[in-house]
């Protein structure tokens, strides 16, 4: 499979129910990552919006998220003799263009007719990583075949261990280089703008398909496990044989858990507010879990990044690469691949913007800056 | 009396002057306790309304009460692999679905026809423990035959000790199994949206009908015991013969002459906002009272729970259990018993869907819990 | 004078310019303080309005005057079997109803046609102190005709010593029985809406009508003593024999310096946010100079109070009284001294709730209660 | 060239693309310099006002620049005797009627056919100095030749070392007095107004003319060095023979960098927000830097200044004199020359209404007073 070749829209992530997913594939022209969401209002229908752009609760976490940036800054270094400033940088192993990859992200039929395969494509375009998620619309094997850049798969956890060595054992066959194993999600969040919505899933879900329609988030949310350990996490480890991300982890008890039990790296995550409403913004416990962590394995970091200051400062704080999740369903719901490939170009140019007037060249010496 | 007596209005709750209460008896669909509000605004008359929701002075006591909440945040626990959640505990020996009672509140025939009986019966069906109010629409007698669930009755002290100690007895003999001794009330707050409303009860007050028409609420004030100090406590221990929770206490010094006096109990409250606008929000001064109290005797805390993770907040500094105003009243207002019932309901749902995102299995685990 | 007299629009405060001050006389049904200004803001010329009610700048210090208040909090105490509360109390050997006095304002006759005699009466009526503003639209014999109440006269020192000790002259032979010096003021703040509203005095100053017309602000101002120091302090003694408050202090260095020169009384004062802005709300200040001045005079306080609550806060952080501005100005603009005694009067009776709710029962107890 | 000569529009600054900036000669009537900048929206073209008010990225930093005078306050001091206020004061030997200075501004003929010509009367008729920018409208020669006041030019160092020296050349023999060289644009901040309204310059640069057009901000970013160290201000102050001001500090290791290069000032500014959004206001790093720098040489503040109030807060905060921009930019839009002398005769008068209420006569005397 092609970019050409998802350049149109395709009966897989067609909608038997009518629902309107974004079709276009073009370049963006994007001022910034934060009035992209209100284009994407206008063009997506409202139930999939509302489940792309919606928190728990009150979004108060969902909100915190971005506020928690506000309350650290950063000092402009003028007379360092730094630049051009080099953005690249690896993560287990893997180089990447940027110190940003791609989420892994529920349903993206929702977004775009192209669905994860336009989000691969755009990731592969901007030479980082994608994480596909295991409520993806299209199947893991689809995806892989979009492109050939390097990816991760992200597993929610079932209670039928079967499934999980069946969606592991995929997986790495299909050339998935690590799996992302999501642990904040044992009960789904109060997401009341899917209730107000009425919103129910368009399409079934490409992984799960073989169990059922797959479009139903409770029957699926039932399915998921609802005790999650340090033992879960050896087990996939063993399972996949794969390097394991820990996502979810805001606590520097649970990052020293899910290092002791092998974890290659941790994605400190809120879900994007979209679980625990009510607890901390990721940048506000960043620091703390980092100071944990002590470099012993690479810290991944998201929830709330919309620019290239964010993602400076999540340097600055301890994370050694940044996930970029709303923004990149955006571009893909305006653009599909190319929408995908505009959003990285501008956040990886603010950054480089950003580097250069902090004085640093290279992350590494982003890094090692102190905020105020 | 039973539930299907009280499915539709009686003439014991009718109002000569024509005030329209509620007198649906349904199952809410609700997304929150917050918009619950803004629904029953739709249905009651404006004076009931904003006898109901108004608070004291510039309402910032009001306002801080919830706001106060979010100056603290829940740590998600990712991997302690707890699960699944279990809400029941027990207060006074009484055990409860829940950590959730319902609060005393006054007239409740401005919500529903079936005032404080409806209110008893939604307590019932949610296995938790309803408040009745010294002024309630209807008497403690007619309450306490609506529903054989437990229930405590809330004593505003009269300056007639005589009246005193007939409403002790009253209540002991019609089967309530703890008074709660509101003694923040020697002055009534100025609640401006009574005052402009012109808002008289509509109603007379079952418990005190014999005393006069009993509607008057200034001279119904005028009657309340302008001095209370631990003696007070003593006399209505020792009057009514059952645990007495001294409700109202914010400060550690009073939490210390409450229990030194001999009570069951401390209701940290600012009776929602009503009385001494400028005072700190109870979750504010929750954990200095609980520092004080030092589990000597439990805590039972108000004013302001609206979420799962309110009541979690709570758990987490110092409260046994809490206690549920407005949203109750609301549920009443729109549904009857049912509405209170799902009303309930909807909060347990929340609260369990945050202790397992916290990793918490039991309201002990929850009350074990730091937050940050 | 009498009451009588002044209950009809007198010649002395026509206005030749056709400028329409109040001129009802009669009780004020108020829920709050706060509304008031809502309420004379409909009645006044939008000018005259500006004048009162404006403050200078960006009216930071305006409002931070009353947010401030909002920082501390009293704490309900409710087993302290106090009761009833006594709101009585003395400054200066006079007995006054309670803790409120009522500030110099000038040019009342913007207000309402019995101008400064009305305000008299209804400080009388209050059982309070009226302070008489250099500046008033009256001559300060006639005020003292119009009630036979304790009155202040406050003194706008002049570059002109011979104006200065003819106005004291004249203070002292009219009966009033202190003079407050305003220090504050040897500029004038930046008062926009006056500039906006090309405000000028449609009056005479009564008390300067021998020196011009008087209604000219800023030849007024060009009047006004440019230095100010202790010397100014002794001077105003001597020649008054009249115990002085110095007015207008924020810095604990200023109240030491007043309080060497032989100042009576204190008075905490950002001239109610019209003078220099960007200065400290004078509640913020208050603790720091109470410190300072350690009880060796007493400390009157304004600008701010629109609360009961503000009053007992004052009190609590090192206030002996409070002084009340703007709400008074508006009390008789809407109802002449009438109205100005229900200004008091709902004052009065929310400190009583405020006392009462906070278990104090006399001034001096309110005032050895810590805040929170 | 005279001020009669720049009353009139001249050919150097007519827009061959239709751009229409304000033609007026006059004094403003100006209440403040905040209402200004609505004033000059109105005249001003839209993509030529955006540019000139515009700041970087969410603007965040723009907001911040004024917010964060607002976190201290200044103790009014009224016992002092002083008065009246004196503002001279002196800047690497120019004697100067206040401490407020102007700031440089790119292109000035979007505000006012006489562009800096303009401006240097304006600043010449306020008795103060102008900087010019590299790029300005009309050339360095033809603004040295509208006023005999004195003025410095700003340097954006280029990556042709030749054209820094002929810069640098034409600049002595201009006359200019000293060097603000800007150290804080290596990159170009994202000023998303300026994307928006599709911002092009209508004029060429006018000491860059020789190197083509001029107007495309994006060729002319490309030609700015992108390197600037200690050794690039030891290179200025050698070729120029000129005090060499360093323009953009926020950090105090920049601060001793600069002075160890032989920087004669500091100017601290953060661009008026335009360049690192997300970095602290200049108002904030201010009392580091001045602790750091320990007034080795003096230093400049800007970015933020609209009210007296503001420039005594950086006075008494380690600031020797400050810059101002956007207000002088509108007031030039507004009057011409005469706008630029209303705009700083207003902030003037406000700066010596404040000293007046604080206490302070001299500008010595407010810097060494301290903040609350």
């Amino acid at each position: 499979m092609t970019a050409s070749a998802w350049g149109a829209p395709t009966p897989a992530a067609a909608s038997p129910g009518g629902y309107q997913a974004g079709s276009a594939i073009r370049a963006l022209q994007l001022n910034d990552l934060l009035e992209i969401e209100k284009q994407a209002a206008q063009i997506l229908p409202k139930g999939g919006f509302g489940y792309i752009a919606g928190g728990a609760g009150d979004e108060w976490t969902l909100r915190e998220n971005r506020a928690a940036f506000e309350r650290r800054q950063i000092m402009p270094r003028v007379l360092t003799g730094k630049g051009p400033v080099d953005l690249r940088t690896e993560i287990l192993g893997t180089s990447i263009a940027s110190p940003v990859v791609i989420c892994p992200m529920g349903g993206q039929g929702l977004a775009h007719v192209t669905a994860e395969a336009g989000m691969a494509m755009g990731a592969a375009a901007g030479n980082t990583i994608m994480t596909l998620s295991t409520v993806s619309t299209l199947s893991m094997e689809q995806v892989a075949s979009a492109s050939s850049a390097p990816k991760w798969f992200q597993l929610y956890l079932q209670k039928d261990e079967g499934v999980n060595r069946e969606l592991l054992r995929r997986a790495k066959a299909a050339g998935y280089e690590a799996i992302v194993l999501t642990v904040d999600s044992t009960a789904t969040g109060n997401r009341e703008a899917d209730a107000r919505n009425q919103f129910v899933f368009p399409f079934p879900f490409g992984n799960l398909v073989s169990k059922g329609t797959g479009g139903d988030v409770h029957a699926l949310n039932a399915a998921f496990a609802l005790k999650i350990n340090p033992k879960s996490v050896e087990f996939v480890i063993k399972e996949s044989g794969l390097p394991v991300i820990v996502k979810g982890i805001s606590s520097p008890d649970d990052a020293l858990l899910a290092i002791s039990a092998g974890a290659a790296a941790i994605q400190v995550s809120n879900h994007g507010g979209r679980q625990l409403d009510g607890s901390p913004a990721t940048f506000t416990v960043l620091p703390t879990v980092a100071k944990a962590v002590a470099r012993k394995v690479p810290i991944i970091f998201d929830s709330g990044i919309r620019r290239g200051q964010d993602v400076f400062k999540a340097l600055a704080s301890g994370a050694d690469i940044v996930g970029l999740g709303r923004p990149a369903y955006y571009g893909l719901a305006l653009g599909g691949w190319r929408g995908v490939q505009s959003v990285l170009e501008l956040l990886n140019k603010e950054l480089s913007m950003v580097m250069q007037l902090a004085g640093t060249q290279t992350v590494d010496e982003a890094k090692r800056t102190g905020l105020v």
